[in-house]
């Protein structure tokens, strides 16, 4: 069971306010990343797993999907999305267990979501089982290198107050971390790179590509602590394909 | 081409003596990670890129492999390996441009050579062609969070002398890095975890596991000083599989 932060009023309106800006890490760097990995969705049944407000679910209707689903855990969050996406089917359940998904999907998302979920390895089974032959998983979550650290994120600063360097702690002790995130406590599960790439391959899944954004020129421009994010990426994202054929059985051809 | 820093006199020494310590993370952790990737080699066709002193290949033969060859661009490093490996050919080039090779094989090995190499793409797309249907790419490299800072790889130390931190930067600033190793200007290239996967995948491998090695608990019981590797490993390694049917046709199946 996932931990319900996004209903915790103090989070939910820290969040709120931190999605209503318009120059965050999640409008300039996540979301133009996550949808360059969208295969064509005319006429695809979608599923997005930790939808949020539902503005991904939104979108992929617009690109032409013709079932867009979103699962998320927090009632409050899915309060809003019913009311602003109104062609959009949302399930209120924790997406660590995806066992009452009965439907197939073309096309699962999950948008800085997949960091909440403890045991990744079972979790993409289950969406592999989930999506037709054919199909894709495409997700972000927070950097690997973002994590890695058991006593949080940090920049260090040289003595005229500008970043010298990302601290890098703890990136092979993959588990649990506690962090301060608008409020304290709030649970996330880090992951090295390896564990992710093999939990994917090891449920049967191809990797098709992997996104580490960064932020344009124009945005380093217009504010320049984005160059921070030179130093160590905000996000890492992955397409992943379920093939027709069942990779053990591809050497039978 | 490459730069050819192993036929220098003081690197050469000193690079022998590091690797005649059988405490070094290249023994202790990335040696047993490389053969824990290795398919079954019976009667299978071995190519080693990079190979240095041949102890690889000279192992590559005792797990059965009917035929290995070595390329390195060091002369010295040769001369010694073809001492001590008379079982196997040595091709004295430089593994930056594989159109040399005419033969097919099943199995490329690389160890701890592909940092030198600054076009990879091109690297792994030659590494598919040389490739029987079926074989395998297994390679090693320092870890992207080591090759990733422009001015060297760092630890920063607490008042007591003990590590703190790994100092991060420019993780997604790709390209060249001269850094300082025995000798000054050893010339490498940095790539991201996403570059290397994408460049694997364009090429149309299918990646099977990645490793990050870490110290074993009897390493840090007998030397505390390797549990900073908990921190930031030293090595990545990847097993890539090229398919019998090409990726771009396996949806006709």
């Amino acid at each position: 069971m996932s931990q319900n932060i996004y209903d915790n009023q103090k989070f939910f309106d820290g969040y709120k306010k931190l999605r209503d800006n318009p120059f965050s890490a999640n409008i300039l760097e996540e979301k133009p990343a996550l949808f360059s990995l969208a295969p064509d969705l005319k006429d695809k049944a979608v599923l997005d797993l930790g939808c949020g407000y539902g503005e991904n679910c939104e979108e992929f209707l617009r690109l032409g999907a013709k079932r867009v689903a979103g699962v998320d855990i927090s009632e409050k969050m899915l309060d809003i999305a019913k009311i602003e996406n109104p062609g959009v089917e949302f399930i209120n359940a924790d997406m660590s267990d995806l066992s009452f998904v009965k439907d197939k999907y073309d096309v699962v998302f999950s948008s800085l979501a997949v960091h909440y979920v403890e045991n990744f390895s079972l979790f993409v089974e289950q969406i592999f089982n989930i999506l037709t032959p054919g199909g894709y998983f495409i997700f972000s979550q927070e950097s690997p290198l973002t994590t890695a650290p058991i006593d949080g994120a940090k920049w260090v600063k040289d003595e005229n107050g500008n970043v010298s360097h990302y601290r890098l702690t703890d990136y092979s002790r993959s588990g649990k971390r506690s962090t301060s995130w608008i409020v304290d406590g709030v649970v996330k599960y880090h992951r090295t790179f390896s564990d992710i790439i093999n939990a994917l391959c090891d449920a049967g899944f191809v990797i098709e590509k992997a996104l580490e954004p960064i932020p344009t020129q124009e945005t380093i421009n217009r504010d320049p602590k984005w160059e921070k994010d030179l130093h160590k990426p905000n996000f890492l994202l992955i397409k992943a394909k379920k093939y027709y054929i069942h990779k053990e059985n591809l050497d039978m051809f």
